[in-house]
């Protein structure tokens, strides 16, 4: 038998109002005090903030693909040309959906471009262009101020095929191995785990979600009690989550 | 601007090897000692051995059409049986994958069937008939027992599309609103959240895995710090997490 275990996950607050060229590893660091071995969980809205990924609507062009998959959608062009522009393809385009691959390698709706905490009716967030390296920009920076280098998850908000609702998952990640595989070891009962493996870095994103009020500015939270999950390498980034195209039944 | 936040998920140790009719909300109550406002997890696979879910593949005659679906999927013909017979409709055949709708809504993998964690070569557990009921029965007996009525989670490992690795979501609950609604509610900003529904029920499943070790007898954890989730009534059950299928764009 195990000895119990506890994780504890706290919002960080107080953060300002998050600007294009924010200094968001200091502001973590002198706001959450994080230590080592926790692991910072950092909502992507600030990090495409900080990094100038924010887009004016009516500054956007739709060329004629996008007014036809506007169409097809019932989306405004300007966000469908915007999505488009962010997508290697497009998954699904029905009435009210539609759901693409991104240039960085996710499935989702929009191209994760969304409006909401943003200051102006006309403003949207993309995606940050490589959130795993945001990820590794903001632990460095962590680390030089503080001596100690916490993973750090950067995370969205999702739907999924099957179920209602949203998750948040990982976009970028690093210092934690966003994928744990549990193949080959033995169970409770020494019997072969057949396959599993856990998506460690979705469930902590998960987990920071519930300690956010979707309607307030805490896009920070830390988790404690997972030091066995933290690396001291960067690691290989959430796009190891990434399921190969041609291993995917739903594209 | 909201105070801080924290919330604390413990593993409940000490479980004994359950057997069929097993009470486990007296041995949940006991060991755990939830409190008011908690939300208790429980892992799908102790409330299958306690409901008596457990199948000997070695017992079961796969017929024709388990057979064929076998050969096209390169698994055992027995477990190809239970998982149909327990299925409203097969989403996906291909070389090593079986994709399923279940009787009980579900759409996942062998039916939710597996075999890891049992004590037999030979044994598989499937999916409780009915998880919302078993959350329901679970609260009972601890409210019974405690004077306090925490809410109740049955939690499973499913995969999904597009990303690789599994995550915890719930198949059952009691005393929880499985989706928190927050549209028309206004962001920081003073916006309109266009379109967030949080499946805060599966963010749970996936915050109390990250205390449990797949090859422990952890199946139980609490979730401390969320008080605000937790509802008197049993509510809708983690059914109302399932999409319809009229609405679904990958079935």
């Amino acid at each position: 038998m195990t000895s119990a275990r506890e994780l504890r996950v706290r919002s960080v607050d107080g953060l300002p109002e998050i600007e294009r060229g924010a200094d968001l590893g200091s502001l973590i660091a002198d706001l959450g005090e994080p230590r080592e071995g926790e692991i910072v969980v950092v909502s992507q809205k600030i990090v495409s903030k900080a990094e100038g990924r924010i887009r004016r609507l009516s500054e956007v062009e739709p060329g004629a693909r996008a007014r036809e998959v506007a169409a097809a959608t019932d989306k405004d062009p300007a966000l469908v040309e915007l999505a488009l522009s962010e997508s290697s393809s497009v998954v699904r385009a029905e009435p009210g959906v539609l759901i693409v691959a991104t240039r960085g390698g996710w499935v989702c709706a929009n191209a994760g471009i969304d409006s909401s905490n943003l200051a102006g009716d006309d403003l949207v967030a993309l995606l940050p262009e490589d959130a795993d390296a945001s990820a590794r920009a903001i632990r460095k920076v962590i680390r030089a101020r503080t001596g100690f280098a916490p993973a750090v998850v950067i995370a969205d908000s999702f739907g999924r095929p099957w179920r209602l609702g949203q998750t948040d998952v990982a976009i970028g990640c690093a210092g934690l191995a966003p994928l744990d595989d549990w193949r080959g070891r033995a169970d409770a009962h020494g019997r072969e785990l057949a396959a599993t493996v856990i998506a460690d870095a979705d469930q902590l994103a998960a987990a920071a979600d519930l300690v956010r009020d979707k309607d307030s500015g805490t896009p920070v939270a830390i988790v404690a009690g997972l030091e066995g999950l933290v690396t001291a390498g960067d690691g290989p980034g959430a796009r190891a989550i990434q399921r190969p195209r041609e291993d995917d039944l739903f594209r």
